[in-house]
């Protein structure tokens, strides 16, 4: 498998990149190539600095780079020569298997939009995050933003692609899906999640349990957490803010850390035909590392097949 | 001032409310007479010992008490001897000035809704909750459950009602409003945000500064932080449960301390045209006290005039 890295995106790049290649590497006994994309004259003497083994990488050099701050479409349409622009055609045209990226996050959900297909009969792809439980697991809530308003089934297919992921990557048997409500009996609810309810209760492809309150959301009440975009996304800076809070005041505790979400590398967009992953803007070695190996586990796990799989006949 | 308050409801009725009495009266200083309502047989031997002064109550005899998990409009139609039935009624009939229970939260909404009139003007009643902030302050997000769909007007009226509720109840000279948001920019979030987004910068009557993502929730970016009811009331649960993982961990710090939501009694229901106060089934004498307290304040600003005077000719 040869999996596509943006060398360039990220606030550490290409330094902390290149240190989560050669953490990578190291630890990895399976054969993946990388495809490091960037500026050759910066990513270069980098890697060959780290000792990462040259046959284990190649090159690509990508003389421009998409900022943090640019209009996504617009950038990714006048920047052919980015990172972000190159790694999404080498992925759409099957040079790379997945494509990995801590850079400008809008750039990369538009690319996953419109560079590769969507799988076919998913209406709307998702981004999930993890939610880290006290029982050292994490849920995974989905979406957390690229879709702010939501149809009912909008809202099924989010816990069909994350109930795929979580049991694939997160490793949960038969993982438990609830829906993000405001009461937990059926019926309660604004108008979208009562609708979604009875289509999660009858989906016989995910294994629902009910409505989960914003007070289980930390628990492993359920291990996919199912809402739009507009309050996943909320949720989800509350919790990071969380551990910005607890470091303030040098607190110190195992369950906290957890809420570092930088550490977890990145999260993919569920919903697109190939490996996609953003990470967070401030990666370091451990997130491009956890990345890289997220990508691998999606690949080995043939994940994008049984999401495809699991959409026969729905497009 | 005359203000109800209903002794049957809670987790520690009456006990925990008679000592809330105790404690109120015993550092006010203002004269507030005091109707407390309940079973008399259960309430008057409790107050008696409790050694409060016989002027400074009455208490109304309520035989039946809803009970927290009764369906509200049923129970408020059957049980028209319970103390929340009477409360209203004493309300409605200018027999008290304000109203108190920590009861069935159900059966204080739907009381608020059909037994007092809404503000003129006002299109939809809503209810807030306190977000502590590390500076010690409260900042209030509106709303939190009472309107899981709204529309952009409404979001607008909470608004304003929380703007008068932040500058005389939680002494803000001038709240800053923002707007609970997926991104900072404008133009960003759901349609709802989107449209609320130019009704709030148009406002002459609050202190718009923009939106607020998840991570400012807990800063003093904003004063008021306003949403629909769905994500504010995830919002206000996720952080309740923050603090109970902060217990289960034996972590002691103060600010945390402060997410004990408990403490600050209960919330009140803004846009209707009389105090009412709906309190934290858990509610402890502490909590019964600071009720009391946030009534009175709200008749002693004349905030209901103040909230009908902002709304005079948009009815």
């Amino acid at each position: 498998m040869n999996i596509g890295l943006d060398m360039m995106g990220g606030d550490f790049a290409p330094t902390e990149a290149v240190k989560g290649v050669a953490a990578f590497l190291s630890e990895s006994n399976v054969s993946v190539h990388l495809t490091l994309l960037g500026d050759e004259a910066q990513v270069k003497p980098l890697v060959e600095a780290a000792n990462i083994p040259s046959g284990a990488y190649t090159i690509v050099h990508a003389p421009e780079v998409i900022e943090m701050n640019e209009h996504p479409t617009k950038a990714l349409k006048e920047k052919k020569n980015s990172s972000i622009a190159i790694g999404f055609y080498l992925l759409a045209n099957g040079k790379i298997d997945a494509f990995i990226s801590a850079g400008n996050t809008g750039a990369m959900m538009v690319g996953s939009l419109f560079s590769i297909k969507t799988i076919e009969g998913v209406l709307r792809p998702t981004i999930g995050a993890y939610m880290p439980r006290e029982d050292g697991t994490l849920g995974l809530l989905v979406d957390v933003g690229l879709n702010a308003d939501c149809k009912p089934e909008n809202l099924n297919q989010f816990a069909i692609l994350g109930s795929l992921y979580a049991k694939h990557i997160l490793n949960f048997d038969n993982p438990k899906v609830g829906l993000v409500n405001l009461g937990e009996e059926e019926g309660k609810g604004n108008l979208l999640a009562q609708a979604a309810y009875p289509l999660l209760k009858e989906n016989k492809q995910i294994h629902f349990t009910g409505n989960i309150e914003g007070r289980d959301i930390l628990l492993n009440k359920a291990d996919v957490l199912v809402c739009e975009g507009f309050t996943g996304n909320v949720v989800l800076k509350l919790a990071e803010s969380i551990f910005d809070i607890v470091q303030r005041r040098n607190i110190h505790d195992e369950h906290f850390d957890r809420f570092n979400f930088e550490q977890y590398g990145g999260v993919p967009v569920l919903g697109v035909s190939k490996p996609v992953i953003i990470g967070h803007g401030i990666s370091h070695a451990t997130a491009f590392k956890n990345m890289i190996r997220i990508a691998q586990r999606m690949l080995q796990t043939n994940l994008m097949e049984k999401m495809k799989d699991s959409f026969v006949g729905q497009g």
